[in-house]
């Protein structure tokens, strides 16, 4: 049987040497008895995971002493509402620079809870753009400016790190964190769920400059207080042990590959192969503008509804998954996640230019 | 080798046969290509697997109708302040029950939210014990009252639901849960996180009573928000995927061992069995009176440090883990679950006794 490619937006192709490691280890975790299923959040052996998924990620990404490395439940969502419960209120305000379909949701959800300023940033023309950060209604008064730096349903991405006049800078990293080094220090608070390049779902990573955690307001629901995390090494209760093994073994996999600057050339290959069948086609569209265009979710449309079904099944016999656009886009999507092989990309790419050609000649 | 017994409180033992089957299909969930850790929270695949949890519990529990089974992220933990931020402030109040070390945190993470009365029932004189329930300074204006049937560090239990003038009874079930019929409809909202009974940590199952929605204040955090979970059956954001799959397996298991009546008979005569080792013991001490013992977590004191260092040391070279008491309590602690085999309270009771003799001959 061929191998299966999936292109999933979230939860994501996993490497397959981590996906095996984990099955041959599944019983007996490294001779204590225990299956990992079963290991104790507060054992030693848990401890050294956890530990070491910390340093894994101080080495790859180069993490200031300054920050704290957490894990916490719930996924990205959680901090949409941490980010206001703990900053805001008592006259303080942010800013959330808009650009699309999560970075929105940040912004409304933590206008629930507190004043926020929704600056809007994306540009919808003939294309999708950014908007020069000269245009953007920002407040340097602001407590902090959240964004969103890859935006997975409209595949738009900013170009570097945003130029605003704020001190404190948020961002949610969920799609790119591991794709390609990141000036952390320019950061205040990142954070990143895992099931796309961190490993499954149900865990979310945050680093937070340590400094922040003077202004935390009181009282935020126990999981909600990013102090308890920093306090308690992450350890607040009952962690999801198994979801920080995976991400360990994923920091595994990544060293071996060659580290961030090594697979941050490799998406950039990938992804340029792909765009590369878009600009060529007549068929496929992807309205974003050079310059902003992501190099991880690449979403795309077929105009014609029947010619998107035969697009969808025909890649699937071709075992190509995960190919459906969002619900709230339709379409289709590719993410390029580190997990995926170049062999994956190849055989999409080809597919689709496949695809084309024998429609031009019916 | 020795097959290896682990008697930890939680994260806990999974059954076997549950553990194979996990390992068995990791690389290729049925046909799928793709791992279950890979698979999309909102594919069918995954959708069958929650629905197939729900009907599971529902099966097992006989959960009416006008019980919604939700699945959330954050363990128990979440709950103790999502009942106060849905349901209390505006002059609302409620009664927390108080019996031990979970039931005394539930109440002290919801007085930072609203106003509690916290009804002081476990009576510590020669030996522990719950109060009559004549003597409980509950009150009947209260919103909820809510209460832990078995404390995990006590070891102590209810020995049926409490008889109080509230309407709505709130109940942590985290270590009872699967392992006694329940009558659900005498409850309004029952929670447990998954890593005892029901799975690994990481995940909170929550029945509650429809009508109860009705009452949920504004603004609650996205995913702290009863509400939402009901609208979207619990895909409120990315879930623990694999978290739900393996509760779905453990379900299974259950239904296989002939449910909840069986289980139940098997937890009341493996209990039976370790605490008359415990009775007849000169040497190990419970100090919970008949009546209110727990059948499922039994902690005792070895009051001599070195002889426990020894117990503890000997048991691990018997393959008998998990033994250690919480760090807040010390001593010894044996958590009997669903999963643990008969021949493990065998070789425990076993171990225990001749621990105990071989002291008496030296």
């Amino acid at each position: 049987m061929q191998e299966v490619f999936y292109f999933g937006s979230g939860p994501a192709a996993l490497p397959r040497p981590v996906l095996e490691k984990i099955r041959h280890e599944l019983l007996d975790y490294r001779g204590t008895g225990l299956s990992v299923l079963e290991l104790p959040h507060r054992s030693d052996a848990f401890f050294e995971i956890r530990d070491q998924a910390v340093r894994g990620l101080r080495d790859l990404l180069q993490i200031p002493e300054e920050f704290a490395v957490l894990f916490m439940h719930g996924g990205a969502t959680s901090q949409f509402s941490m980010l206001p419960m703990n900053f805001l209120g008592s006259g303080r305000f942010a800013d959330y620079l808009c650009t699309g379909f999560w970075s929105s949701r940040a912004c409304a959800e933590a206008a629930r809870f507190a004043e926020v300023r929704k600056v809007q940033a994306l540009c919808k023309g003939e294309s999708l753009s950014i908007a020069p950060h000269e245009e953007w209604d920002v407040d340097p008064q602001a407590t902090y400016l959240h964004f969103c730096d890859n935006e997975t349903i409209q595949g738009i991405a900013f170009p570097g790190v945003p130029q605003v006049p704020q001190e404190v800078l948020v961002c949610d990293m969920t799609s790119s964190l591991l794709m390609h080094p990141v000036e952390i220090s320019k950061f205040s608070l990142i954070y990143a769920s895992t099931q796309k390049n961190l490993g499954i779902a149900g865990l979310c990573l945050v680093m937070i400059r340590k400094d922040l955690l003077e202004q935390v307001n009181e009282p935020v629901p126990r999981l909600y207080d990013y102090r308890r995390y920093v306090r308690e090494d992450s350890v607040v209760n009952t962690l999801p042990v198994f979801a920080i093994y995976v991400l360990r073994e994923v920091l595994d996999w990544v060293r071996t590959e060659g580290g961030l600057p090594v697979l941050h050339q490799r998406s950039l290959a990938r992804s340029a192969q792909l765009y590369r069948v878009l600009d060529e086609s007549r068929l496929y569209e992807n309205r974003v503008a050079p310059g902003f265009r992501s190099s991880i979710n690449i979403p795309f449309a077929i105009h014609d509804a029947g010619t998107l079904e035969d697009f969808l099944r025909q890649a699937e016999q071709r075992q190509l998954l995960g190919l459906q656009g969002h619900r709230s886009a339709g379409g289709v999507r590719v993410s390029l996640y580190n997990a995926i092989p170049d062999a994956g990309v190849d055989r999409l790419t080809e597919f689709m230019s496949e695809f084309e050609a024998r429609r031009q000649h019916t």
